[in-house]
C-alpha cells in the first residue's frame, strides 16, 4: 500500500500495562503526537525493516518509503508554515528518533535529505532559495546532498579545499576540484537519487580567499545523468546503511549563477564585491555550521531510539530464556534472575531513560533558539555544547548497548533476522559521523573552558590571577584533600556503618556529578594556563592536557544527563510510574558514579567504604528493578515489526 | 591455482626492519615455521578475503579453500602419526590463529571439521573409530559437524535432550529428537557439506539415563541428500560468517551401530550392559568436554589474529592520515601524535602482545597434557580454568579493540573494503560460542575457588575454620587496611613526590597483581561460604556473589597474562627488541591497573597519588611508544591482502 496522508493511519501500538503507558508519555515528552504517528507507520507490514539481498533492491525500497513519507506530508513538518510546513522544529527531530525504530537507512536518507540539504537551504539561504527550492525539498520532489565532507578533510571542514571563484565578466561562481583529496566523499544522495547538493567550497571573490562557503550545484538532470563538468563514483559497500546511495563528486570547472550562493551570511553584492556582516571568516563559518546543529541533535535521538529497539529485545529474551539454574529445580531459571545478566542490561536501561530526557532538553533548547527573535548568541553556544558532548555519549551508549545486548541473545541474537546484524551495522558510524566523537568532545570542552574563563574574568582581577597560578585551588584542594582522608580514616573504621541510604539521595548524586564538572574543569583551565604561561608551545600543551580536556566534557555531559532525568522526574505527578522512573535515576546516577568511581576516590570525594557501597548500591537497584524490567521496555512502544524475527520468540510482546 | 603442497608455498612475507623481525619471532614462538606458511599461503591472490555478494558463492569458496588445505596436507598437522599426521597439537593451534588474518568463515568451517569433528572422533573415540574416520576426516573427505548445542540448551549442555537409547535385540541405538527445542541448532557443516555429525545425546542404556554422550550418526548420503530420519534445515543468514553453513538438525528415531558410541569414556558391552570407569555421570560428561578444550584454546588465538589485523590497518592509518595540527603550520597533524588517539590504540596494541605471550603459555600446555602418559588431572583442571578465563578476555578484547580501530579509521573504516566490516561480524560471536564469555569466567572462577578450598585443607583445620569464619581475614585485612591508611596518608600529603618510577618495575606490577587476585579470591570465598554457613539458599547465595565470583576469574586472568607477558620479556636476550617490549609490557601492565585503579583504591593498595601516578605513566608510556607504533605492527606481519582495500592507502605497507 501506499499511503497518502496521514489521517489513514491505523492507530499506534501503545503498551497495554498502564504504569508502562505512563512511562511511554514521560518518554514521549511534548511530541506524543508525532511520534505516535511514526509508530503508526512503522507499524505497517510494509514499513516494517528487512534484509535485502543486494543494495539496488535496498536502495530501490528506501528511495520509495522516502516519497510516501514525502507524499504523505509528514517530512515538511520542519518546514516553515510559508512553504507549507509547520514550522516545528522540534517535532521534526522527535519524529526522526522515533523513525530509527526502522530501517536506518530510510533514516540517514530521510536526514540528508530534509535536515541537511533542506537545512542547508533553510538556514543559510535566503528568501529566493526558500521560494524556489523549500517546497520541492520538502514534497521529495528535489532530492539533493549535502556535500561538505571531502577525501582530505572530514573533521577540519575548515580546511576544505574545493573552490568556488567569483567571475565578475560572466557573472558567475566556478565551482573546481584541484585535486583528487579534495573530492567530495561519502556525500548521501549522491551516488543514485539527487540532483543537487549543497556545496561546500572555498570561496573566492575579487581574487581574495572569504573562506567556506555553501552553494547549490546541479549533480544531474532530469534523465538522471550527471551535469557536464560533474563526475560521480559510488562509494560502494560500506559496514552498513546500504540503502543510502554514498557517493563521490568531482567539479570540473562547474559553472553556477551568482545566486546560487547561499547568502545568509555572506553575500557577493551587484558590483561584484564580497560583503558578509561577520568579518572574521573563522567566525563566519562557525556560524554558518552552527545554524546546521539539527543534524546532530538528530543522529543524537537516533542512536536512542535504536538503543531501544535493543533492549526490547534483549529484555524480553532474558525475560523468557532458561538456562541453568537450582540443583533439582523443574525448570531452569531465566537469564534476567542472574546478577550478572541484571548488571548487562539495567544499568544501560536506565541510562537510555536518562538520555531521552536530555534529548528532551535537548531539542526543547533547539526549538527556542530556532524560532527566538532576539539575540540568542550564548544559547547557541551553550546548545552547541549540549549538542556535541550529548551526541558523543548518546553514540557511544548506543554501540556499547546494542553489542551488550547481542552477546545477551548468545546464539539466537547472532542470527540476521533478529535485528542485531542491522543495528550494530547501520548505528556503528554514528560515533564517527556528524562529527567525530572525539573531536566533538574537545569541541564541547573547548566551549566550557572558554564560558569558564569568561566567568572568571568578572571576578575581581587578583581573585583570578590568584587562581590561575594556581594557588588557591592548591591551597584548597589540599585542604579538602586532607579533611576528605580522615573522614576516610573514620570510615574505613567502621566497616559496619551502613552509607548506603544517602546515595540514594538525588542531592548526593546531584551535588557529586556538580562536584566533579567544576573540579576538573578548574584543573584542565589551570593546567592549559600553567603550559601556556611557562611559554610551552600550544599544540604541545593542548596535546598533554587532551585528555583531561576530553575528561571535562565527559563531566559535564554526566551532570547534564543526570539534571534532566532528576528534573523529568520531579515533574511526574506522584504514582508508580513516577516511584519506578525515581528508581531508574537512581540506577543511573549510581552507575555512572560506580563507573567513576576511581576518579572520585583520587579526588578524595568517595571513601574506599562509600566508593564500595556504590557498587551494592547498585547491585541492589538491579534486582529492586528486575520485577519491572518488563514494563520499563514495553514503554519504549518499538513496534512488533521492528523487532524482527525477535517478535516471534520470547522476545515477542509485551511482558509487563 | 591450486595448491597440492606445501613445498609449492612462496617465502612468507617478513618485515624489512630489524627490530620488528626480531618481535615477529618473539610473537611467533614456539611455532615460527607453520605460522609462516599460513602467511605464505593467505599472500597468494586466491587466498585474500574478499566480499562475496551472496551466500552460496561464499560457501563454495570456503569449501574450496578447505579442500585445498586438505590437499596439501596442512589440516592434518595436529592428528596422530598413525594417521597421516604430525601430532603437533601446539602447531595446529598456531597455524588456526594466524589463519585468522584471513576469511574467517575459512576459519570456522575448518576448526568445526578438524578441531570439533576430528576432535571428538579422535578424543572421545577408540581405535576402531580412528582406523576408519581420521584419515579421511584429515583429508577432507569425509565432512562432518559436532553436534552439541540444541536450540533450547546453548550453554546448560549437560541439560540437552537429544536421546540415543540403545535396543539389544538389535543390537542398535535409536537417535531421537524428542521435541523442538532439542533439535541440534547452529550446527556448523550441516546445512550443506556435512555428511556425518558427533551427536551428543542422552544415552539410555539398560532402560537408565547415562548421561550424555557423543555418537556419529551420517547425516547425508554420498549424494548429499539427507539419510532417512534425518531433517536438515539452513540457519539462514546470519550476523556474520555467512561462508559457513550452519544449520539445524532433527532425528526422528535414526538407528545406528552400537560401534558409533564414541566409546573411549563408556561403552557398551557386547552383552548390552553399560560400562564406565568413571561412575558419576557428571564427572564423565565434564572429562569428555575437556578434552575438547582444544577448540577453545583455538578461538581464544583466533581472536588474537584478527585482532592484529584492525590494529594494523589503525595505527597505519594514524601514522599517515592528518587532521587539524599547530595553527600556521604548513601540514596538519598525524592522527597518532594526539594523546587521545595513542590512548585508543597504543595500550590495545600491549595487551595484544601480552595476550599473544598468555596463548603461547596455553598452547604449550595443551601440548604437555595431550602428549603426556601419566596422571595430569590436576594440570587439566588448571588448563581448564586458563582457557575459559583468556578465551574470554581475549575475545572481548577483540571485539573492543576492532571496533576502537574501526572508529580511529573514520569514514574510511566503516567502508566494506577496509576489512572491518568482516572483522566486526565475523568475530562477534566469538564472546558467545564454545562458551558464552560470562558463563566461562563463572566456570574458571569456580575451579579457582576450589583449588583455593583444597589448599587450605592441607592447612592445620583449626587455621582453616577461622578462616572460613572469616575471623583471620578480617583481621589480618582491618590491619592492612590501617597501614595502608597512613601510608595513603603520608603519600597524599607529599603531592610534589615522584612516585612513577616504581610502577615501571615489574615486581610492583606483578605484585599488585597477584595482591589482588589474592584478595579478591579470599573474598569471594568468604561471602560463599558465610552465605551457606548462614543456612541460606544456596543458588541464592551465588547469585548474591556472582559480580564477585566473576571478578575472581578476571583478577586472575591479568595476573596470569602479564607473568607470561613478563616472561617473554624475561627470556628475550638484550637488544633493541627487548627493550621495547619491556616498556610494552609497562604500558600492559599500567593500562590494566590503570582500569582496575577504583579497586586497589578501595582496598587500600594505592593510595589516590599513586592511583594519578599510573594515569600519568600511561600517558608518558603511550608518548614513548608513539615513535615504534609502526614497527610494532609490522612485526605482526599480516600478508597486504589480508588489510583489504586499506592497503592501497596510508596502511598500505609496512610503516618502519
Amino acid at each position: 500500500m501506499t499511503l497518502t496522508s496521514l489521517a489513514d493511519l491505523p492507530a499506534p501500538p501503545r503498551p497495554a500495562d498502564p504504569v508502562a503507558d505512563a512511562l511511554l508519555q514521560r518518554l514521549d515528552g511534548a511530541h506524543g503526537e508525532v511520534r505516535g504517528l511514526v509508530r503508526a507507520w512503522l507499524s505497517l507490514p510494509g514499513s516494517a525493516p528487512r534484509r535485502f539481498g543486494d543494495t539496488e533492491s535496498h536502495r530501490a525500497q528506501v528511495a520509495a518509503w522516502l516519497a510516501e513519507m514525502a507524499a504523505s506530508g509528514a517530512t515538511s513538518l520542519g518546514f516553515p508554515e510559508a512553504y507549507g510546513g509547520r514550522g516545528e522544529v522540534g517535532a521534526a527531530v522527535a519524529a526522526f528518533e522515533t523513525l530509527a525504530h526502522g530501517d536506518l537507512s530510510l533514516l540517514v536518507k530521510a536526514g540528508v535529505q530534509f535536515g541537511l540539504f533542506g537545512g542547508a537551504v533553510l538556514h543559510l539561504g535566503t528568501e529566493h532559495h526558500h521560494e524556489r527550492y523549500l517546497g520541492a525539498i520538502a514534497r521529495g520532489e528535489l532530492l539533493g546532498g549535502f556535500a561538505m565532507t571531502e577525501s582530505g578533510h572530514g573533521s577540519n571542514v575548515q580546511a576544505l579545499e574545493t573552490t568556488a571563484t567569483y567571475e565578475p565578466e560572466t557573472d558567475t561562481i566556478v565551482v573546481h576540484t584541484p585535486h583528487d583529496a579534495a573530492r567530495k566523499d561519502y556525500i548521501g544522495n549522491a551516488a543514485r537519487d539527487g540532483r543537487m547538493a549543497a556545496v561546500f567550497a572555498q570561496l573566492v571573490v575579487g581574487g581574495e580567499e572569504r573562506g567556506v562557503h555553501a552553494l547549490l550545484v546541479r549533480l544531474r538532470g532530469d534523465d538522471g545523468r550527471p551535469c557536464d563538468g560533474v563526475r560521480i563514483e559510488d562509494c560502494g559497500e560500506k559496514l552498513g546503511l546500504n540503502g543510502v546511495d554514498n557517493g563521490r563528486i568531482w567539479f570540473d570547472h562547474v559553472r553556477v549563477g551568482r545566486d546560487a550562493l547561499l547568502d545568509r551570511y555572506a553575500q557577493i553584492r551587484d558590483d561584484g564585491t564580497y560583503f558578509s556582516p561577520i568579518e572574521s571568516p573563522a567566525r563566519r563559518f562557525f556560524t554558518m555550521l552552527g545554524t546546521l546543529i539539527q543534524g546532530r541533535v538528530s543522529i543524537c535521538g537516533a542512536s536512542i531510539g535504536a538503543t531501544k529497539v535493543a533492549l526490547t529485545i534483549a529484555v524480553r529474551h532474558g525475560l523468557t530464556r532458561r538456562q541453568f539454574g537450582p540443583p533439582g529445580a523443574d525448570e531452569e531459571a531465566v537469564l534476567l534472575d542472574y546478577r550478572t545478566h541484571q548488571r548487562r542490561l539495567l544499568p544501560a536501561l536506565a541510562t537510555t531513560y536518562a538520555l531521552q530526557f536530555a534529548q528532551h532538553e535537548l531539542v526543547a533548547r533547539v526549538h527556542r533558539i530556532f524560532t527566538a527573535t532576539g539575540d540568542v548568541d550564548r544559547e547557541r553556544r551553550e546548545l552547541e555544547t549540549m549538542a556535541a558532548g550529548l551526541k558523543a555519549v548518546a553514540t557511544w551508549h548506543a554501540t556499547a548497548t546494542i553489542q551488550e545486548c547481542r552477546e545477551c541473545c548468545g546464539g539466537l541474537g547472532y542470527l540476521a533476522g533478529w535485528r542485531f546484524a542491522d543495528l550494530k551495522a547501520d548505528t556503528d558510524v554514528f560515533t564517527t559521523f556528524e562529527g567525530d566523537n572525539t573531536v566533538l568532545l574537545q569541541l564541547a570542552a573547548k566551549n566550557l573552558l572558554t564560558d569558564f574563563r569568561d566567568q572568571l574574568g568578572e571576578l575581581d582581577p587578583l581573585g583570578t590571577a590568584a587562581f590561575f597560578a594556581g594557588q588557591a585551588m592548591q591551597l584548597a584542594g589540599e585542604r579538602t584533600a586532607i579533611r576528605e582522608l580522615l573522614g576516610r580514616l573514620a570510615d574505613d573504621l567502621l566497616p559496619g556503618r551502613d552509607d548506603d541510604a544517602d546515595l540514594r539521595e538525588r542531592e548526593t548524586q546531584l551535588e557529586l556529578m556538580r562536584w566533579r564538572e567544576r573540579h576538573v574543569k578548574a584543573g584542565a583551565a589551570r593546567r592549559l594556563k600553567g603550559g601556556l604561561d611557562a611559554g610551552r608551545d600550544p599544540f604541545a600543551v593542548l596535546v598533554d592536557c587532551q585528555d583531561h580536556v576530553v575528561a571535562v566534557a565527559r563531566a559535564y555531559v554526566d551532570r547534564v544527563v543526570l539534571e534532566a532525568f532528576a528534573e523529568a522526574v520531579a515533574r511526574t505527578p506522584a504514582g508508580p510510574d513516577r516511584d519506578l522512573l525515581d528508581r531508574l535515576c537512581d540506577l543511573h546516577a549510581l552507575s555512572r558514579i560506580e563507573a567513576e568511581r576511581a576518579w572520585f576516590q583520587e579526588h578524595g570525594r568517595l571513601s574506599s567504604t562509600r566508593s564500595k557501597s556504590v557498587i551494592r548500591a547498585v547491585n541492589t537497584l538491579c534486582a529492586e528493578l528486575r520485577p519491572d524490567a518488563g514494563r520499563l521496555v514495553d514503554a519504549f512502544a518499538v513496534p512488533a515489526g521492528c523487532l524482527g524475527d525477535a517478535a516471534g520468540t520470547g522476545a515477542a510482546g509485551p511482558t509487563s
